[in-house]
């Protein structure tokens, strides 16, 4: 099943897209969120109306999580491009959870800054309570679905004026664009096995696959349960893949820019970027 | 006015304190939240049944906040006995918002930690939502109340398997006991005047004044509003002074400790620590 949010912010309609088709899932389901990922979402579609939502909003196609989780540093190449070594363990920082906006919704270069960055990441959303899982395979089991992302980062901030605390160019508005669906598991065949990429004014810029994460999902998600707990509906960003502007091989975006992210079965966002 | 929420878990009232006497504010106020914050809060407890609170659990007084902002360093004593240089700037992270208990809750010394520690803090409550804010003015009134808050922090988890990124020995579950009360600002005559303290088994360990904070509470504000958007409901945790075991002068905490935190108006919070 696939998970869409359609509408203006602040009134999405929850949909199902399944084998081509948009369904209406308002009423009976109040919104794509922990609780309902919980109660383990819908198994069909039947007696669901047909939606036509051609025109409309996509919105992120979660409600705003409780945390927004992220790993830094899981991709090898990433961590050269960066100047930075793998790291032995996951290194986790957090967003806002107040940042998330639809895939193709305006996202903000902030006040003062010059150094807007991209990053696509494959985002996992959890569907339910985790804490101490005894292993890979139990973390697999919380997994309520996959989404693209893109972990916007403001390097000055990020680096620069932030005491080394990556959260303060992670969280400013608009910066985790998200969408369009949420797949759950069942739709992706191997999830450390997929293509993701990005594109700035339609050049290529990211284009790289899953496999090559140094912690898998399964592993990060059992590794951060020894040291936190997950709640249904948190969103853990799973890190960026190299061919960011931090790299220096490419301009940083400005206001007036297209970026697009995607990933092999999640859809892409294509986001237009203006000055705050 | 203070505020207070009490019963157990996911069953709390809402409870205004004044003059000494409790009011039950259930009914018209669902919770002690970011949207009754946004709406000023209530002015008067004038038509609210009074309410016994004698020998019932204590809860957070504020519900689960959309985020945890943290400011680390904030106190130059502090950075010195953890090693490092008092920052240029507000150094910030998050923890997870799952992490808030009440004040005579049970902590969790987290399976393998060796180096759980105690952290008092000024917690800010933000009343409404705040970006771009123009003077540390408007900072000031965007501010909902005080409450004394303990930022457990795993020192092994947040320094020595983190690669440097704090929030991985900062969010391990109960790690942000609250309360008991939120006081709103006019109950507060000089918010950079306050004593704030902690203990061990009785034991003083923290004892400072928030007067020695690098950043005040409205400078940290106003300048985070140019990094993120602040929403009405978010907890800020404004760093906390020396005296904390990571300075090797004290043991860190185990199973069987009780550690207290207190703020000069704002009352203490003392929890029994366990071992998850």
């Amino acid at each position: 099943m696939k998970y869409l949010r359609i509408g203006q912010p602040g009134y999405e309609t929850p949909v199902a897209l399944h084998e081509g088709k948009y369904y209406d899932l308002s009423g009976p389901i109040g919104d794509i969120d922990g609780e309902f990922l919980a109660r383990g979402g819908i198994s069909t579609v039947a007696g669901f109306p047909e939606i036509d939502v051609a025109g409309q909003r996509i919105a992120p196609p979660i409600a705003k999580p409780n945390a927004i989780v992220c790993i830094g540093m899981n991709y090898a190449a990433h961590c050269a491009e960066s100047g930075a070594e793998p790291p032995a363990e996951p290194v986790v920082f957090y967003k806002h959870p107040n940042t998330i906006v639809g895939p193709n919704d305006d996202v903000q270069i902030p006040r003062s800054s010059v150094k807007t960055d991209w990053e696509v990441e494959l985002g996992v959303v959890i569907g339910k309570s985790a804490s101490y899982l005894e292993s890979e395979e139990a973390a697999l089991d919380v997994i309520a679905g996959f989404v693209v992302a893109n972990d916007l980062s403001e390097r000055e901030f990020q680096i620069e004026r932030s005491g080394g605390q990556f959260s303060k160019g992670k969280a400013c508005p608009t910066f985790t664009p998200l969408g369009p669906w949420l797949a759950t598991p069942d739709e992706i065949a191997d999830v450390q096995g997929l293509r993701l990429w990005s594109k700035v004014n339609g050049e290529p810029r990211q284009d790289s696959s899953s496999k090559d994460m140094i912690f898998s999902v399964a592993k990060i998600i059992h590794h951060m349960s020894q040291f936190m707990a997950f709640d249904a509906g948190d969103l853990l960003l799973t890190g960026t893949p190299e061919g960011v502007a931090l790299s220096g091989r490419f301009p940083y975006l400005k206001a007036g820019d297209v970026v697009e992210v995607g990933i092999e079965g999640l859809g892409s966002t294509k986001n237009p970027a203006v000055q705050a």
